[in-house]
């Protein structure tokens, strides 16, 4: 059967099948539908279609109870989160508008402009004014897009459970769809707000461009700082309850996971939308915004803004725009075009998804590049402008475009069991828990380094053709394809939340069966969709410290002054106190977490026996109250150390901790998502034994199987709280410092200025 | 008896004693000699002093021979690493001698000066043939150094296993007298070579101070990259012996740490010389030599040297010589002004070296400032000259001096198990090993915000005030105290090692209750030496980087240009690369260590009943073989970096990789020592059981204590590997730069020239 990989076999049986002999395989080869030959290796390959239990009406019902108590329980995490958010939101936004209403002493009257020599812009009062209406947009749709992914997301698990009954083809329909129209409703969504505040932002503003687009970067400000509770609360949600679930669960218990007789499995269900949904939509939600606000920022100040030129103006939401139906195209692709029918097409089928709105996008890129732009135009580049021509723009697009495919493959290739990485680190736990750490910590420190030259590449090209506009645009193009990278990455909590509600339910082995191929998948795809928001979140904060950079009217940030330099080393810093803290209250949590289950498992007579339930509201309460409690600090370390760092120490320290921070945060950010998938995925090598090698570390319980456990466990907190959230650290001390930069450039510096 | 410890209790006992009432204690205190009242907590803090096992002359040929054996491995592997070592120096004084000719196209013509405008100054040609010169003698240095340090190491183990027959003690003076003989031996070595070296080349250069020092800073790139073989080949050497005989003596025979049975325990003691001593040794040398080059190269430029006044030209140096005279002076006060009678004397004996030699010291400096340096001068600061006064440089010395010591308390309070963080980590391990490597990665995560904020508070001030040559002097301050630092630093090898032959020699179970005394007083010792290693790298690389900028020519280093950017990118991702591979080297040589002894065990009949001797020689050889191999790749990475970059990329590219590697390497590092430091000390807390809530961990063997190891085992090549070495990484990229200076302002850049 081997040598039939290299065929594209689907075709090959396609035709086999239409041709008379439809029982006899060809050679080597083998068709669906005949199932034959047996799987050798006693995987899965075969095509899961046979109906199954279609007629049992309970199954249904249990399957809606539980989605129900999944839905309720993230809702009402959700709604807990959301008050807290809004209470903060409410503070932030009368920051915003006292910081920078006092510039002009919040005097009403129209001042001359900062950058258009000789015209009168709106007063600094209405720009605060604004800024501030943008920064409640941006948070108020944040939160609605976390929301509605999580509801689309709670929807569709049960469902592709159910679908599952037919075979793995529905189900991988139903997941994937959903997981695209969350993908798509974002991103439209994100557009679309932006666009209408920009229309009415300008009936006021009328020609003013600069306070204009100065104000709409509230819209990115208000996005992320929303994305931040989202991925540091939900991080520690969904890790405390699978920590404190596996711990007592599968290692005292040992009971299999998701079984229904275990106290936390709803809040780890339940985690998984609130953390990998919802606080993934609202991360890259944010990315987007920001990246757009950038850019605008940027072209405001160039001959765009100047000579008022709206079509070119809107050429990073023509971007976005034209990215949304190139995704659209590619979806086709996974569900009207082809067609999956067996467990082994899935994953290529999401890799596919990838390149093909790559390739797609690309050809996008070029069209809006000749017709929205005109052939050369000026950029402003830090106090000068440079002509920059069309199709060098397109090149800035494009590379950041690729380079976001270069990252997603090398991700693939550290996490995924079918490469040697995960395989060696799988192999390094024959000699224990110890050296599978080593291993997996060298694995994740190694896998830096080509997304690292990769980033490096198309910051060097898009900055060097188009300035800080053209590592804006670079961000945009890596994440034009949000739509479909939201889509698989929404695919991969559905499918696990449809393997936990199987299992709940008690479905057949069969159905679990199912639904473990496709989150198998989904693990994979998890780790590229994080690659992603990394890299884009390392292109789209140099853009916004760019555009900092250039509103605090700095022309260099020099590391031979001291000033900078300190930044730069305390800014480096940064995301080690910040993982610090995530990676402990994670610890805390879970800890919490264990006691609960132990003391239930202890004192509810027949819960072991599966005579008697468990109480799973008390362990969603805890995991709410816990991550709700953790995520304030963390929280308070980012959106604070912008402001103190700026009011105090002045733009040039802030502009070093923005590049500190960045240049080293980007790093702990890849490596701890890689080594904990590859972990992950070490782990799922020795439970599936599909080779050899894989057979003589398992099965599942030997001693090789629970060191790679404790592995997986470390890289838990590491590739889902920690990791995720640094990008939403660079990113928002970005954009706060630029939302701020008015007020710094004015008042800022207090403690060298009376020293 | 608690009360009593706010007493100054030997003295008070001493006055005791002398008193009539001997036997009779002060209510609650108790006096060393009465041995009264017995230890609560059944810790031996009473005064072990009681001669045991003296007339058994046995012991001391056992002694001799293991000795021997020790001394005799360490030496064939300084040997081996030498050979490999001089051959790397043969090829790279070659190519520094061709790259530095070049740049005048080998002309013997004297050429006008760079900085001191209208004079002339000797040829290029020369500067290469002298810089090769220094480069030899630094590393030879570097070499001698590291050997003899492993010399009196390995003489003195032995000795103060045979001393502790006689009492704590006794035992403690002969450990620390050693540790003071190599501290005391390196620092004089070190600057009494760059003394005579100055004026040697001086009889050449003449009246040519610039290229006289710019010659004379080949010396600190000899002393580091031989520093970087002897810390990353040491390292993997001492590590995979270890990782190799605990994996397999703990945990599959569950036999004793440095039990004779263990093929590999020799290995393990051989490496514990050549890894912390040799290792530790030349890196705080290489320390050492380039601050003072840093130093002395931009004097050079600096009105010293334009006016050639040779006195506070030698500042640097009269930092160092008064350095010593004031660790000379500290050093009585643990040998001979007190006494260490008792077990618990230990630490704060150690710990008082260092508060006293930093308080001795800054009276020191004050003198040499006042005495040494005329009240106004100029510094050079980036092509301008810069007014400073000797009270400023006193200040650029103190904070650095001072900084050190804040750096080693607060390491001290991250990994001693005194404290609160190590004793949550090793609560942690009541859920499992899981949760102990994430609350000690947490931990290491921590425990740099303090150190950074000193180092960054260090650099702001020395920087303002003095600009790099503020910088390089307040390295120096933190220098200034090595000759302590490193006492106390081989002091925890040294007792380590007499531990082992004392188990080893089958000496009694009280002789070993001693030796263990001093070893855990030298666990946390070994990790404040860490910090100060760290710390000190770090102000002296950012002194390099800024004598590399001076004389390459830039003015400034903006992080806006594309060029700086993503050299700062790349330079941050280094030192994961580098921790990534010397990672996989431990655990690729643990596991052949791992392999031997498994096969010893199996094959030498009699080997767990201890009738038949095992194989030491074949695991002494696997390790020397496996480090030497494996130190080849990041060896060639940190050596091969700043040449590849400055040659195609250009100066300013450079500057930004420096910067980058800078700032993010100094983090891993401390996070990385630290990490390892709490999780030995975590393991050392359950199994010492001196209180209630260790007890409730405990004992040895226990699920916790499991959990425990295997965060030691994880923790070894991150404190004693990866996180050391990473200060070569950071200082010796930026000596090389500072090296090749005058090559890469000429003919650097070619990619970003012929594009």
């Amino acid at each position: 059967r081997r040598s039939c990989r290299s065929w594209p076999r689907s075709w090959w049986c396609r035709w086999r099948r239409r041709s008379a002999s439809r029982s006899r395989c060809c050679s080597g080869c083998w068709c669906p539908r005949s199932r034959s030959p047996p799987s050798r290796d006693g995987a899965s390959e075969y095509l899961i279609e046979e109906e199954e239990g279609l007629n049992d009406h309970n199954v249904v019902l249990k399957c809606a109870e539980i989605q129900t108590a999944i839905s309720e329980g993230a809702t009402s995490f959700l709604f807990t989160e959301y008050k807290y958010a809004g209470g903060f939101m409410t503070v932030f936004a009368v920051l915003i508008f006292v910081f920078l209403g006092s510039i002009e002493g919040f005097s009403t009257k129209s001042q001359p402009c900062h950058y258009s020599v000789g015209k009168t812009c709106k007063p600094a009062l209405a720009n605060a004014a604004f800024s501030t209406i943008a920064f409640v947009l941006g948070a108020v749709t944040s939160l609605v897009s976390g929301f509605l992914g999580m509801k689309i997301a709670t929807y569709a698990n049960a469902r592709t459970t159910l679908e599952a009954r037919k075979g793995v083809g529905k189900a991988f329909i139903v997941a994937f769809r959903s997981g695209a129209v969350m993908g798509f409703l974002l991103a439209a969504s994100g557009l679309f707000v932006l666009y209408v505040a920009i229309n009415l932002f300008g009936l006021y503003y009328g020609d003013d461009w600069e306070g204009l687009f100065e104000a709409i970067t509230g819209y990115g400000l208000g996005g992320s700082s929303m994305a931040l509770f989202g991925r540091v609360g939900g991080g520690i949600y969904t890790k405390a309850a699978d920590v404190g679930a596996d711990l007592v669960g599968k290692v005292e218990r040992n009971i299999p996971e998701d079984d229904p007789r275990n106290p936390a499995v709803i809040a780890d269900n339940v985690g998984d939308n609130v953390g990998d949904i919802a606080g993934m939509g609202s991360d890259l939600f944010g990315s987007y915004a920001e990246s757009s606000c950038a850019a605008l920022v940027v072209a405001s100040i160039s001959s765009f803004g100047i000579n008022r030129e709206f079509t070119p103006m809107m050429y990073p939401l023509l971007i976005s725009s034209v990215g949304i139906i190139a995704c659209l195209i590619t979806t086709l692709f996974a569900t009207d075009f082809f067609e999956v029918k067996e467990v082994d097409q899935i994953e290529p089928a999401l890799k596919k998804q990838l390149i093909i709105s790559t390739a797609v996008m690309t050809v996008g890129i070029a069209l809006v590049s000749w017709l929205g732009l005109p052939y050369t135009f000026t950029i402003f580049n830090f106090g000068a402008q440079k002509t920059v021509h069309s199709w060098q723009l397109f090149l800035c697009v494009a590379v950041g475009l690729w380079a976001g495919l270069v990252i997603g493959f090398i991700t693939e290739y550290y996490t995924s069991n079918a490469y040697s990485p995960v395989q060696d680190v799988a192999d390094s736990c024959r000699t224990g828990a110890a050296t599978n750490v080593i291993f997996g910590l060298a694995l994740g420190y190694k896998s830096v380094i080509i997304p690292i030259f990769a980033i490096a590449f198309s910051i060097f090209l898009s900055f060097s053709l188009a300035a800080m506009y053209g590592v804006a645009v670079a961000a945009l193009g890596m994440l034009s394809t949000i739509a479909t990278g939201l889509a698989i990455d929404a695919y991969g909590p559905i499918s696990d939340n449809a393997g936990g509600i199987a299992e709940m339910a008690g479905m057949s082995h069969r159905i679990r069966e199912r639904t473990d191929a496709l989150d198998a998948a989904g693990n994979t795809t998890a780790a590229i969709g994080k690659g992603f928001a990394i890299g884009s979140a390392a292109l789209v904060s140099l853009a916004l410290f760019g555009a900092f950079v250039s509103r605090a009217g700095i022309t260099t940030v020099d590391v031979l002054t001291p000033n900078v330099f300190i930044g730069l080393l305390v800014g480096a810093m940064l995301p080690y106190w910040f993982s610090a803290m995530t990676m402990k209250s994670v610890g805390s949590a879970a800890l919490k977490m264990v006691e609960e289950v132990r003391r239930q498992f202890n004192t509810i007579p027949g819960l072991m026996e599966g005579t008697a339930k468990p109480d799973y509201a008390t362990c969603v309460k805890i995991s709410t109250d816990a991550s709700i409690k953790e995520m304030i600090p963390p929280g308070a370390l980012v959106m604070l150390t912008p402001l103190i760092v700026g009011t105090f120490f002045g733009v040039e320290t802030l502009s070093g901790v923005l590049a500190g921070a960045l240049v080293s945060g980007v790093q702990i950010a890849i490596s701890a998502s890689n080594t904990g998938g590859a972990w992950d995925n070490a782990k799922k090598y020795i439970e599936a034994g599909a080779s050899e090698h894989a057979k003589s570390l398992g099965p599942k319980g030997s001693d090789c199987h629970k060191a790679a456990v404790i592995g997986d466990t470390i890289g838990d907190p590491l590739k889902d709280t920690s990791g995720p959230s640094l990008n939403i650290l660079i990113k928002l001390m970005a954009v706060e410092s630029l939302v701020f930069a008015p007020f710094f450039a004015t008042y800022g510096g207090i403690l060298f200025k009376y020293l």
